[in-house]
């Protein structure tokens, strides 16, 4: 059952996400992938966050590009911590997706990671970060990544 | 019954349309004020957006600063045109919402006009011009108003 | 007889253009494509713009990159909707069409849509929820269209 | 014993967190204030940090304008959970802040929110969306209060 | 007879070329000060700019905020030297100004001087470096103010 | 004898100011292409700039990347028109020098053009429209060019 | 004899350079403050950089918006470490200042340092930091205000 | 013994900086290089930086991307002299870079060069500078290669 709900507004955004998927396999955190559209398919989107929490999702990483209000949207209907990954996929090359995804208004929040690949893998890492507060087995595989990083 | 919804993110917006709602009233297009959040209320923001058409609303006018989700939101539930006008109310002071409103996926479209109220004044010219297509009196309004322009 | 006019400011934009003559095509809206300058053919511009009611053109849709003038000089010499789309011409990528589009200044509105070729299929998407205002047929290919994509 | 620290660079930005402060208040989240400089006082940064866990800290929340560095500084000596509020107290007014916080490399993952008062509040219901996933109590009174804005 | 025309996009920009007028003063550079608008009154911009050289123009100089057509239009419509002023007047503070009249497309030059009051003094003194190369007396006040200036 | 001195400030922009070289030929301007560094070389700016009005230049045109002090220090030096053309030779694309160019102080003007290509070409017809009001031949080859951009 | 010159480009930037000045007169640093102007008084520029080493002058700090080209013309003309700080004074607020004054081409480097009275305060320490190299005194009292800085 | 110390964030940045050692060799300046990330491997920043002045370190340089933290980290550590330079690493190219160095608070400075290989560069060649007053021989070499500059 995955802990760990990754969301792309489209599945030709599936490579931009490879880092994050591949980040929590490596952290042992069960996830899922699913394509769904803030502005094209928001009924799927309200249905997928608002049945989240129920389904025992407990972080909600979500990945888009432009005006990029899938990380919002998401927020929008779901309690849950979501973290927001801006995509360079337009013609302004994600720092549109950097206003929109940090720029919140105050009462939903997201947390935003950087632009493109870097913030696809910390989304992992800050997924693993939260989780590790209750899962102990998520608290040592993410501590012992960070403890090999800080040995260089 | 009106024909354009203004849609405002909170009540604190409401001084940041008055050059809207004051030139659609000079235009005689009847019109209605309501205040949804995209991210804080978005069942009221899908709900109105779906009931809109139905109630005889023939365009959006939606204005949001910061991620400024709100007019793609509408869009998103509503086959209507939306017309977006980006806020400066965020510390980014609109340049932000400019590009979260501009900057929409391929799908779902949102006309972008300019920040703050000169943005918020063409939203209602923009509108008259939509409607002046099938409303023969906003038709003369708008042709009347556009002609005085041009005789300076 | 063409209910869009679609312009660009030369035939080397014309590709840039392709995804909005596509989707105009596909939801069966009749338009033509001309090619003129606001900088370098003033007077065409005012020629066309002025002449596009009259010949039935009921939306103008002009992409242009740089200074982007094109919409905005439309838009002054007509009272149709016109939608700009900011092309990534220049070496400042459509940062800089983007402001000239979508700055305008009070009375003279123009719908600035994304930068390159998803604000110019989005473009033709914005013509057709106009249009469905007044022409059934546009309304229901843009309805299943948009129904098409909600659906996923 | 406080469950979040909420950390400043200096006693001047107190009053631009006190939406943090009265947010987490609000919601019965037990706090505490501490004004540490990433780059006047890296000990104290580092001090601090690494014994955040072991003294029940579950969620760090940084507020730094300009290079901005404390966010980071204090992910590096720690695996809490790090949200950075972007504060517009430099001359480039947050927009140099929000690509300090934001663009963090792979490996040490920040959680960044909004520019100034806006990401000050929600840095505070981010917390709480994290610490709900173990706190019953912080999960209620987060729930009632998105529940309340849901509500309008 | 004026050998410099000043144009303004309406009357209200009025003292933000005041620079511009004593700078001209100053050099004894014969002017007028003329208020028109590329967007609202584009026949008034083609019929002044077609009559500006045949009435002893020499020199256009034209101030314009957001999208900041002025420039451009006038430069369509005139062989003659024109100056564009970029102006602070919107809310995105005169950036959006800077890329509208900087951005000219190859063909049809526009001088772009500084955002502000900086650009409109400059703009006269630009004028009067280009009217010195026919004009004896401005040469020699031109001359003599930079004189000056070198000299502290 | 030359009347327009093209100015680069490294051989390895050479390529980058053709289309100015390619336009003054082909509207019949004698011109010269030298290299000088502002930073680099700055007693050679300093004595070109001196001597270019004794010399017979007219108008400078200088193009650079970067800091692009290149124009505005010429403009230092001398009272002969300078046109700048930024360039998009530094990781910063160019926007970097389009604000070293545009935004001179008040007192010694540069008229800065489009960055890159699209400015290189302006820079060699803004040095036209200036020449042609001293000089018939380079009025009408100006004019005709022009005309012929008009007629499309 | 001062070791510091500290150079803005005119009498009306000296209330920016106070914490420049001060923090000089604090570290026990002896200096002196000159206006010169890139653009305006390009040969009092030369004299005072070149003349500057065999005065015992032996970092230089430079102050200047907008085009910001003082410290890149100062160092043209002297191998002496020079300092730059970025100015607000222009209506793009120090960001066109910054792009200057950071982005020197290859083979005269400045040391830029924040926009505003940030870099003002820091350019005097940074100059106290390269002279401690050389100068016990100076190097005790740098040491001595940053211990006190580490100690909060 | 080196003199100076050149710090990348990790192994993959040694390209980036291949400029900044070839000059200092040409310089004859001693110099190492060492790949220490400021968010990795705190410590190691730590240690190294304080550890530098005893071990004859006299300038540090320290090249970064994204959040850049590392000029900045290295600076809270010792009093050396440390110079940064951005690189264009992230999605958004070094402006983000550029921020996160230039942008120091006040108390501890960082020598921001330019984004990229410019900056590499001059990193050395300000690091050779600020040599020059204490060693002779860096002192005529750097001498001896800004002439050669000045001779073009």
């Amino acid at each position: 059952m995955p802990l760990v709900g990754v969301v792309i507004g489209s599945r030709t955004d599936e490579p931009l996400v490879q880092d994050t998927l591949k980040a929590l396999t490596d952290l042992g955190i069960e996830h899922e992938l699913v394509a769904l559209s803030a502005h094209r398919t928001p009924q799927k989107v309200a249905d997928y966050a608002q049945a989240a929490a129920g389904r025992g999702i407990q972080v909600i990483i979500a990945a888009a590009g432009g005006s990029a209000a899938l990380p919002g949207a998401i927020a929008s209907w779901t309690d849950l911590p979501v973290i927001g990954v801006p995509l360079p996929t337009s013609e302004l090359k994600g720092v549109d997706a950097l206003h929109a995804i940090a720029q919140m208004p105050p009462g939903v929040p997201v947390a935003c990671v950087a632009v493109g690949a870097w913030g696809a893998r910390n989304a992992a890492y800050l997924a693993a970060g939260i989780l590790a507060l209750k899962h102990d087995k998520i608290s040592e595989a993410y501590a012992a990544y960070r403890k090999r990083l800080r040995e260089g």
